[in-house]
């Protein structure tokens, strides 16, 4: 299903956190404004916001909370990838320069940082401090995550238990806060916040498996990035993690991990594509999307339900 | 005077805070835990969180909004200089090995991140919506005055307002956000908050031409980290920029920006040293402190006030 008609019933305030998005932009430094335009128009596929709104349409669909909070959910997913850009000194990202091969590292951790703050004022502008608390407990849970996936890069052997908690960390952390968010904000009862964060914590752990998956499978012209970048950072995901357990004598992934050689990332590459690992990967994807999806059926039954259902299916499916 | 008789009617809230500082470094991750206990055990003089509790107690003094506040403002300056140190390459500081000189610019980055957090949480535990938002707004002040720093790094000419609204943006907007809050947090009136906000401003404006000065006249093992740390970034501070006004033609500054020679790095330093330079820059922070304890004279009168006007004479005598 496209995405134009999952976001249907909230198409028209997606578009408004979107303007707002664009607004960031115009800031006190001309220079600096141009260049979080480029940042911000960028955006992906708005899934992150579009789960805030979604969440938050159960019970008193409240928008002028909503906006804000969709907009520092977004912010601060921008604001994490110009830093991991910077860490790992990527050069393109949804076929654009990064800002760090731009402007530099300098300028990439400080616009980060701008980043950071103007996503804490929106999600402040909710005035829920749960919320409010919410959003920074999910930055520090996103950092430190990122931590211990660099302090681990290169590192085997890795439990598959490690690699759930790290890609909880570093992605499932902000669906969880996206979702969470919209149904504290729209007066929630407490069961109903559990079911959505429940959701959001799944549908990110699928989200983040299809994602380690397409770095394996796609090409660059479709990612907008080189594929194999995982592995280049030393990251070990779960294709990775299957290849090392069919063949735990000898393999490209461990040959790479144990001698920097990068001649072992095209041979890594193809051993997966041309195996069963993508399909037992996607299987994994899809059992988180099903758990997801199970929790949902708690709620009340109405068009937003079904939407969030199909985003599920789609995150599955999709091809980038 | 003695910081310690100056802190004298807060002392035990101030322990309080530092206490709860060190249990930063309680994580779930014990290498990190290390790490963090060294950044915050390297903490200095606690003048942040001082302003927090002494501007928090002139009307209703509310410690279990102002105890989270006074560490959150801390933790942003604490994440902000981990950030600064990878920026600049820098290796020591407060005598200490840098995070970035230790475990690479990569940690740095990430862990200044997790820092943020931490104090955004800190501060969304003061359920002050308006507090919040000051706290996010000073961070994007904060890191976009940066980004300019960093842009106009090593060139000339620059005008006097540009330095003085740059070290509003690095220093200044923390010691106002810490007055501020102080203030708003024992439901000070808006006038009230009015002063205590224009006496932070003027203060950490003080304390910034301090700093600059020092880096021209102290020496490494007063600071903990090299003199002429500013001329080696590019950085024109007041000193420098009157350097340049008495010797427009030529001065070892307009060469180091010029041709980027840092052999002119100790001419300067000796050029003003040996000038009258650094009496005309300690008047000039003078006039800010002045300004900072003329607006204090509308608040009541008692120990506290007294306590912000003994500060304000500590920040222009401080030595380091």
């Amino acid at each position: 299903m496209e995405l134009d008609r999952i976001y249907a019933s909230i198409q028209g305030d997606l578009e408004k956190v979107r303007e707002k998005l664009k607004s960031i932009s115009r800031v006190d430094f001309p220079w600096l404004a141009e260049q979080l335009g480029l940042v911000v128009r960028g955006t992906g596929k708005g899934i992150r916001p579009a789960l805030t709104l979604l969440s938050g349409s159960f019970y008193r669909y409240d928008f002028d909370c909503l906006l804000p909070m969709a907009v520092a959910v977004e912010l601060l997913h921008t604001a994490t990838l110009v830093h991991d850009d910077a860490i790992d000194k990527a050069s393109v990202r949804r076929g654009q320069p990064t800002i760090n091969s731009i402007w530099g590292d300098e300028i990439a951790v400080l616009m980060g940082d701008y980043l950071f703050a103007k996503a804490g004022e929106f999600a402040s502008d909710t005035q829920s401090p749960r919320v409010i608390k919410l959003f920074s407990q999910t930055l520090a849970t996103i950092s430190s995550g990122e931590i211990n996936q660099f302090r681990n890069a290169f590192h085997l052997p890795q439990a598959r238990e490690d690699y759930i908690r790290r890609i909880y960390g570093k992605t499932a952390s902000l669906f969880s806060l996206a979702t969470q968010s919209g149904a504290i904000l729209s007066q929630a009862p407490e069961e109903s916040v559990a079911i959505l964060k429940d959701y959001g914590d799944n549908l990110g752990i699928a989200f983040q498996i299809v994602d380690d998956i397409l770095d394996f499978t796609s090409t660059a012209e479709a990612m907008g990035k080189p594929v194999g970048s995982d592995l280049t950072q030393g990251t070990l995901t779960l294709p990775a993690m299957m290849l090392i357990e069919r063949y735990p004598e000898d393999n490209p992934v461990k040959r790479l991990f144990e001698t920097g050689d990068m001649k072992n990332i095209p041979l890594a590459l193809e051993m997966v594509r041309n195996s069963s690992i993508v399909d037992d990967c996607y299987r994994v994807a899809s059992e988180y999307c099903e758990r997801a999806c199970q929790s949902l059926k708690r709620l009340p039954e109405n068009p937003r339900r079904q939407a969030l259902i199909d985003l599920a299916g789609y995150i599955v499916a999709r091809s980038l």
